[in-house]
C-alpha cells in the first residue's frame, strides 16, 4: 500500500499476476469438476483459491480469484471460458442493435463477489485484498471478436470505423468495470487493478483517441473510492505515458522496457509494478536470481515499486521457483533497493 | 531500390509482407493439393505463386514465395508445415547433442531456390525481387520450442542459461540464413529481408546480448554480397536503436511506433519500411486512405520510406482493398510526402 502511494522506503512488496489458479496443485485439486465461472461464483471456493498462493508463497497481496468476463456475465451478457479456448461470447456485439445488450451491472447480482471479499479480507488480516477489473477496450475486444483474438481485426474496425457506436460501448463498459470494482471495494478490497490485457495491440493514436478516455473514467470512479489503483497490459512500452495519464498510482510495465525507463516515460507521480519476464522462470535459477536482482536495482529509481512479473503466472510455472523469488525479494530487496540508489 | 539506399526522392514505393499466398484465391487455386514445403521446391509454381500480387496489385517489389523453415529443411533439419499450426519440428534442439543435427546448407541443395529466383528475375524486368530469410532467434525459436510459441520460455532458458550452446546454435543458424541468402542474391535477387518476427518478445538487454550479433552476422554477408538489406519483426518499438544498428539498410516498423518517431529512435543512416495496422484493413475505405495518408506523412521524416503493412496480409484480407492502397501510395504518395516536409 505504501509503495502504491510513492512513500515505500526501502521496503520491497510482491505478488504476481495470476499467483492463485491453474499453475498450483493444490487449485486443481479444489477445482475438480468446477467450471471455472462457476468457481468464480463460490464465496467459499473464492477464498480458497484466494489464499492458497498467499500461503504458499507469503506474497504480500491477494488478488481476488476471478475472471476478466465476471463481471460482464453478471451484466447479463451470455459469455463462458471454455478450456483451451478462453472465453465464448455466444452472440457477439456488432451493431448498435446489439448493445442493449450491454446493460449496466446491478450490483445487488454480485452479491457473490462481495461475499467473497468479505470472507478474504477477515481471513487475510494485513495482507491487503488486490481486486481487478478488466479495461473496457479489453473487455470490448471479447463482446466483438467473439472471444480471444490474434489481431483485433473486428474491434479495430468498429473503433475507427463506427467511433461513435465505439464509445457507447466503452461507455457502458467503463460503468460496468468501474461498478464491479465498487463492490469489492465496498466490500474490503484496499487497492484495485484495472487490466487492459491487449491494450499493447494499438497504435498510440488509437489508443489515446479511442480507449484512454473509458479507462481514465474508471480509475477515476476508484480514486473517488478512496483506493489506490494500479493500471497494467501487456507489450505497453508505447503507451505508457498515455496509461499513466489515464489516472492510475501504479503502472504495470511487462518485460519489454526496463523499471527505470519505464518510470521516466511515466513520470514522478507514479509507482511501477513488474516486470520479470515470466518466460525466465524455466531459467536456471543462479541466472533467475541475478535477474531478479536486475529488476529490483532498476525499479529502485522509480519513486515506488512493486515486484511482479511482467504478465501472468504461465501455466506450467514451478511454484517453488516463486516462493523462491519472494523469498529472495524481501531478503534482499530492501539492501539492493538502497545499493542502486547510492 | 532508391529508398532503401536513402536517395528515394518523392516516389514511393509499396509492397506487402505475405503479399503471396493465403489471402489470393488464385494462390489456393494453383495451390490446391500441393503441400505448403512442396510448394516452396517447385520452381514454376514458386514463380507463378510470387508474380501473382505483383499483377493484382502493381506492387514495386516481389518477394520470393517461401517460408522461414526452408532452408533449416534444405540443411537437413526434419521440419514440416502443419496447417492451422505452424512449423513442427520433429525432434527439438535442446542440449548440445542436438546440435550436430544442425549443419551447414549447401548451396547445390538449394539449386530450386536459385532456379525459382532466375526464371522471377527473367519475368519481373525491372521490379526488383525481393530474397528472404528468417533470423537466427526467430530459427532458433521454432527449432527449440519445437513449433510455434506463445513465450518462447524454452528459448529464453536455454539463451541464458546456456549462453555457449546458444550462442553456437545461432551461429549455425547465422551461417544458414546467410547462405540461404546467398543463393538467392547470386541468382539475382536485388535486395532481401531478413524476418526476425518473433524478437519482439524479447527484453532488450537479451537482444543486444544473445540476438543482435547473430542477425548482424547475417546482414553483414548480405552487405558484402551489395545488395541492400531489410530487417523486420514485429512488436519491437524497444528493439529498434538495436535492430538498427545490427546493420540492415532499412528498419521495418510495425504500427505502434509512428514513422517519423522509429526514425528518430534508429538514426539517420536508415530507411524505415512499413507501417500501416493489419487489422485496419477491415475498415471503412475512407478511415482506412486517411490512415494509409498518416503512414505516408510520417514517413516522409525518414531519409527513406517503404510502404508496408505493419506485419503480414492477414489471411482474411480482401485483395481488393489492398489494391486500392496501392492506387492511393502511387497516386498521393509523392504529394503527401512533399507536403510534410513543407
Amino acid at each position: 500500500m505504501a509503495a502504491a502511494r510513492r512513500r515505500q522506503g526501502e521496503r520491497l512488496p510482491i505478488w504476481f499476476m495470476r499467483q492463485a489458479g491453474r499453475s498450483l496443485p493444490e487449485y486443481h485439486r479444489v477445482r475438480e469438476g468446477v467450471g471455472m465461472l462457476e468457481a468464480c461464483a463460490r464465496p467459499e471456493l473464492v477464498t480458497e483459491i484466494t489464499l492458497q498462493p498467499v500461503r504458499r508463497y507469503g506474497v504480500d497481496g491477494a488478488v481476488l480469484y476471478s475472471d476478466i468476463v465476471v463481471p460482464l456475465r453478471v451484466a447479463g451478457i451470455d459469455v463462458d471460458i471454455v478450456a483451451g479456448t478462453g472465453p465464448v461470447i455466444a452472440e457477439p456485439i456488432r451493431s448498435r442493435g446489439d448493445l442493449d445488450r450491454v446493460r449496466p451491472l446491478d450490483p445487488g447480482r454480485a452479491d457473490f463477489v462481495a461475499e467473497s471479499v468479505r470472507l478474504l479480507v477477515a481471513e487475510l488480516g494485513p495482507i491487503p485484498l488486490i481486486g481487478f477489473a478488466g479495461a473496457p477496450f479489453t473487455l470490448a475486444s471479447y463482446l466483438i471478436e467473439g472471444g480471444p483474438s490474434k489481431d483485433y481485426a473486428r474491434t479495430k474496425a468498429m473503433m475507427v470505423g463506427d467511433p461513435e457506436l465505439w464509445h457507447d460501448l466503452c461507455g457502458r463498459l467503463a460503468d460496468i468495470a468501474a461498478t464491479f470494482l465498487t463492490v469489492q471495494v465496498e466490500a474490503g478490497a484496499q487497492i484495485v487493478q484495472l487490466f487492459d490485457s491487449w491494450a499493447g495491440s494499438l497504435a498510440p493514436v488509437d489508443y489515446l483517441r479511442f480507449v484512454q478516455p473509458h479507462s481514465a473514467a474508471v480509475l477515476a470512479r476508484a480514486a473517488a473510492l478512496g483506493v489506490p489503483s494500479i493500471h497494467f497490459g501487456v507489450g505497453t512500452g508505447e503507451l505508457l505515458p498515455a496509461m499513466a495519464a489515464a489516472g492510475p498510482d501504479v503502472v504495470g510495465v511487462d518485460w519489454r522496457v526496463p523499471l527505470a525507463e519505464a518510470s521516466l516515460r511515466i513520470g514522478p507521480d507514479h509507482a511501477v509494478q513488474g516486470n520479470l519476464d515470466p518466460a525466465l522462470l524455466q531459467a536456471p535459477w543462479p541466472v533467475l536470481a541475478e535477474r531478479v536482482r536486475d529488476v529490483i536495482r532498476s525499479g529502485a529509481h522509480a519513486p515506488g515499486h512493486i515486484f511482479n512479473l511482467g504478465h501472468g503466472v504461465p501455466p506450467n510455472a514451478d511454484p517453488d521457483v516463486l516462493t523462491k523469488i519472494v523469498e529472495l525479494v524481501h531478503a534482499e530487496g530492501p539492501a539492493l533497493r538502497a545499493e542502486a540508489l547510492v
